[in-house]
């Protein structure tokens, strides 16, 4: 655990919270990139349609309390949420199922930005075996609790057939992972000790999809 | 639009519903490959840990009815569920931005699958200009708006470097996209006729970050 984490951090906080703290993170970083010192709620407010209260009260979850008149110093609120959401940390993962979508995901250099270091991939397919992609080795599907324990893996990615999801989540928490990042369009159970993270991103195209066909009428 | 699709497809579904319906579709689209005939919304309730009763009020949406005692025939299930959720259809988008993420979703073929047609990519970058990525060719901004007239481009996909995603938004919106997929961790805005889904996955990253912590104590 990082001692630099407030003692807040270890609270459940509201989704909600969670979900608006990276798009202040994103504005400050702008604004410091832009040279800007300090930010009022109000400018955020406007900036990101969130009301200025919401702002004020999201980001005391964090210990951070803006100034009277100067509002916030765009560097310390951007290195407190950086902290805060656990982007300075380094979270070991494994992918599992290096297809299409887990394949490139391994590629996408913006997960360990954020604190996602993806140190294997497993897959059934023993073509892949001994490969590497974005030179993150890949292994065959006996290997996985060998490599959670001998290289600290705390996730496991599932980007596995949706037929295989189930399995795939249950042998990585009988390795031992304590986060699942679940990419398939199906639900997943785990035992209520392992969070479970759900971005179908297919689902999300079948919601734009929907408001789509409902504008042209 | 599709004529197979039903009137009730243009309605507003509730997001909850929608976000529910793809798993409805993974779980009966594996119980087909198994030659499953029948399944009860009980059944289907056990294994996505969703309430029977609202199982049927989701499916009612999209007209489909149990029969009594043998439940949900399996395969109109599958395709009324693809035809309603829109993943039959073709819809035409543009990339932009063919940076890391970018790349990584036009070499997804699962989007394709899901009915989404990435037909082109954009980028600020020179060097790109030219080249293809999954055998989808890259072109210099300026040739945007030209691009989403004569391919009949409906949905632009934003994974541009957050200090451009308004930009890019206002003038995918101006060449005339009718949805943005915003992949970026940042709020952009929109007018209220054009469609805007966030898939904020570093985001998701930060929710599961702080579920582990909190887990720790």
């Amino acid at each position: 655990m990082n001692d630099n984490r407030t003692v807040k951090s270890h609270d459940l906080l509201p989704e909600p919270t969670l979900r608006r703290l990276p798009w202040y993170l994103a504005y400050v970083t702008m604004l410091k990139s832009e040279g800007v010192e300090y930010v009022s709620s109000t400018r955020i407010a406007d900036e990101l349609c969130v009301d200025a209260s919401q702002i004020a009260k999201d980001l005391s979850f964090i210990n951070i309390k803006g100034k009277t008149r100067i509002g916030y110093e765009v560097s310390s609120l951007k290195d407190a949420l950086r902290r805060f959401l656990g982007f300075c940390d380094r979270h070991n993962a494994v992918m599992v199922g290096v297809g299409s979508l887990g394949a490139a995901l391994m590629q996408d250099s913006g997960l360990q930005r954020y604190g996602l270091n993806i140190v294997a991939g497993i897959d059934t397919d023993p073509r892949l075996e001994g490969r590497r992609i974005a030179d993150i080795p890949v292994f065959a599907p006996d290997r996985l609790a060998d490599l959670v324990q001998s290289l600290a893996i705390t996730i496991g990615i599932v980007a596995v057939p949706v037929e295989s999801a189930q399995t795939v989540a249950d042998s990585l928490v009988a390795a031992g992972v304590k986060a699942l990042w679940n990419f398939t369009p199906t639900r997943i159970r785990v035992p209520q000790e392992v969070v479970i993270t759900n971005t179908s991103i297919y689902s999300h195209l079948a919601v734009m999809y929907n408001r789509l066909g409902s504008q042209k009428t």
